[in-house]
């Protein structure tokens, strides 16, 4: 064939004056140019390559998701003569012992049994669907319109969504530390700084309000909060909330809340949304039917943009419309379900969820606190954060190790699972613990190998 | 409060350095280095902000996506003497007589009733949803395992972890002109140039192959080609695809084949898709259920891995798996129902969608000859593309304009609407070119305004 390297590139880059058209369709300016250029053979052409060298780009090498990366690619073995025991991952569907509700399953049917969810939806979701989420969430002090809401695939693309809309490589976010691992893989991914800000075990995990206000920069756009914690399990009170938000207020950085955790707490607590202990700051919270509704695999999770002071403005809707765009969001099935969902899951379902979840932690917190070397910290939602690894190759009982959240020695416990199972694993971190808590006084530290 | 801004920000960042925690929990670098700094008024800080000022990334607002913005932000109103006949959006949907198949249907019923698919799936699908997918699209000359598939969120997300895989910002990639916008979308919000290239009419949408090798440059780093073409609607034959395979491997440039509407030809025509035709040119073929089983809303896409010549080794594969981490994928309950959509399905429900399809095309295709200063292009697939715009004002009738597909002039018409709708649309379209046709010819150059 004959090639014509010499032609301009930039010509064709630029469409609208590539493509004059005439009347029977054909392309008159390539045609033209093409056929003015000398042909040159293709061996000549400074582009040639000679071998295939296919590299990952640089944003695939940097997207590292350490939760992920450790479950999907477990390599170790467990004990052969000990069934396995995952007390790793926030899956809480995993065992079967505790379900969705079956309302929830209907609403699913009823959605597919009309034939109106197979269709594209729209990309920041169904108007209906949106107005629902608006109105579950609608509060005094922080009311919600469909136009508030922005559904999308899981909470992760919230999250996704949220930095992307807010920060530009080279800016930084302040982040939460423990903390959920998502926040640093969307962040270094988009060359976004990520700057860890400290929670404080002995004071119930709330944040270190002066060390946090010390990392602000001119370059920082969005601070992190996760309310209810994971992986701590740990709830804010409404001054720590009020307090964090001071931070906000006076260096005028919006906040992403994270509240997939939402309500998931115990009786003697209460979870406040942030959205409405402030008037200036803006806030996206980010939550979903991931936890609350117990189907995380269902990948519908949403945006409320909290914006009484309107510092967003148009702006940053459109660019969260815009961003939508890419892959629009979630399946339209669920979408089609979701009113339903919200507003007819019976009340017992969310108490029992949450009873089992609390005599489990309680169940959790007495063993693990009898045994040598652990230091668990009793949390108020589905989660407990304990002190340790190597439990997998001789005990079989694979915990996440908080490593994952930025945070060693420690390691994250999900007391979704039966009863029974948890006393087992329990009793299996108490064997491990006793026989290397030993060598770990001795002045061993082979511990976190 | 008391601040502390001369502190280091770096220090905080390297968090593998900044947590060494005590046996009670407490970190103690922060306590230590907080409490040895002096305070500092906060209003000393030199990061205060004075004011809110929250701006939308670079990246939002590159990130365009035409088609959407059309479709989602219309905002011409329609004569209100004549009802709306969208041909616009490929969703074959919206009308209701071209409903998806019961069994699609039973299948998700049956995932649901199954409560196996409410949890976390890896987050490249579960291994028998993508054995099922390898199954189903294996050939003699292109096998495939179910390491070779990558499930999505919808095809959208093919595309773009497919795009995101190969390219870095300043590379550049190769896009077909008229063709799907999204390529486009993803590129430039990553950084990424396009270099377009041309479809002939005349020769039935086939590539200008001379033109497509003179774009490539050591900075191209993927083919994207679109068979069969939206919006063209056309299908490429075996020869033609031989030679567009011929420049990727004299190039080494490894192909994005955007095959959604594989199979979806009609019978007088063959859809080959492209792996089984080449041994060096490593391919991902990106697909998914929208198109063929007509459930777009779904959002259930995959990416087939073709590499017979390892040209990607474990690397590119490593960086579509780190990718998926960032959202994970597809709505458990679709992957769920996978392998009985894609096995169960009868014979019958593709043929009946088929011939719908070829009978509309072929009713749309002759009305629109009979007009003056339309000239449509038959189809092989779902889609005609025509030429013109400033029809909704008048006529009620909205075609997507195919600049959406950087193609003025031309509009793209989609005959999954019912028959007698189609013919109420040809009308419509024929009764304003009649009247405005005259303006045309006479040296009025007003009807792409």
């Amino acid at each position: 064939m004959t090639g014509n390297g010499v032609l301009s590139n930039d010509f064709y880059e630029d469409s609208a004056n590539a493509h004059a058209v005439s009347e029977n369709g054909v392309n008159l300016n390539a045609v033209h140019l093409i056929s003015a250029q000398p042909s040159v053979s293709p061996t000549k052409l400074k582009s040639r390559r000679q071998r295939w060298n296919v590299r990952p780009s640089e944003m695939s090498k940097n997207t590292l998701n350490p939760i992920r990366a450790i479950v999907d690619g477990m390599k170790l073995t467990p004990n052969p003569h000990k069934s396995m025991i995952a007390l790793s991952i926030g899956d809480p569907t995993v065992f079967g012992n505790l379900p969705t509700s079956e309302s929830v399953l209907q609403a699913m049917k009823d959605a597919i049994d009309s034939h109106k969810y197979n269709g594209y939806a729209p990309s920041v979701g169904y108007q209906k669907s949106r107005e629902a989420v608006a109105n579950f969430y609608s509060q005094p002090g922080a009311p919600l319109e469909a136009k508030d809401v922005v559904l999308t695939s899981g909470c992760s693309q919230a999250i996704e969504l949220a930095i992307s809309a807010l920060c530009n490589p080279g800016d930084n976010i302040l982040v939460p530390c423990p903390g959920f691992s998502l926040y640093k893989t969307m962040a270094v991914s988009m060359g976004i700084h990520v700057k860890l800000y400290n929670l404080l075990p002995e004071k119930s995990w709330e944040t270190d309000l002066q060390q946090l206000e010390s990392l602000i920069d001119d370059k920082t756009t969005c601070l992190i909060m996760n309310n209810p914690s994971n992986p701590c399990g740990s709830v804010f009170t409404k001054t720590h909330l009020c307090n964090i938000l001071s931070v906000a207020s006076r260096h005028c950085i919006p906040i992403l809340a994270d509240e997939i955790y939402g309500d998931m707490v115990f009786p003697d607590c209460e979870f406040h949304s942030l959205a409405p202990l402030t008037r200036d700051v803006p806030i996206l919270s980010c939550g979903g039917l991931a936890k609350r509704w117990l189907v995380p695999g269902w990948r519908m999770g949403w945006i409320l943009i909290h914006d009484r002071n309107n510092v967003f403005g148009p702006e940053i809707r459109e660019a969260l419309v815009r961003l939508s765009q890419r892959i629009l969001g979630a399946c339209t099935v669920v979408q089609g379900a979701l009113e339903s969902i919200l507003n007819s899951t019976p009340a017992e379902f969310y108490q029992n969820t949450i009873s089992f979840l609390k005599s489990n932690s309680e169940i959790c917190f007495y063993e693990l606190s009898t045994i040598p070397g652990l230091t668990p910290v009793m949390p108020s939602g589905a989660i407990l954060m304990v002190c340790i690894c190597r439990l997998v190759t001789e005990e079989s009982v694979f915990c996440l190790p908080a490593t994952a959240f930025e945070y060693p020695n420690f390691f994250r416990i999900v007391v979704t699972v039966p009863e029974e199972m948890l006393l087992e694993a329990c009793g299996r971190i108490k064997e491990f613990c006793v026989h290397h808590y030993r060598h770990l006084s001795q002045g061993s530290n082979d511990l976190d190998q």
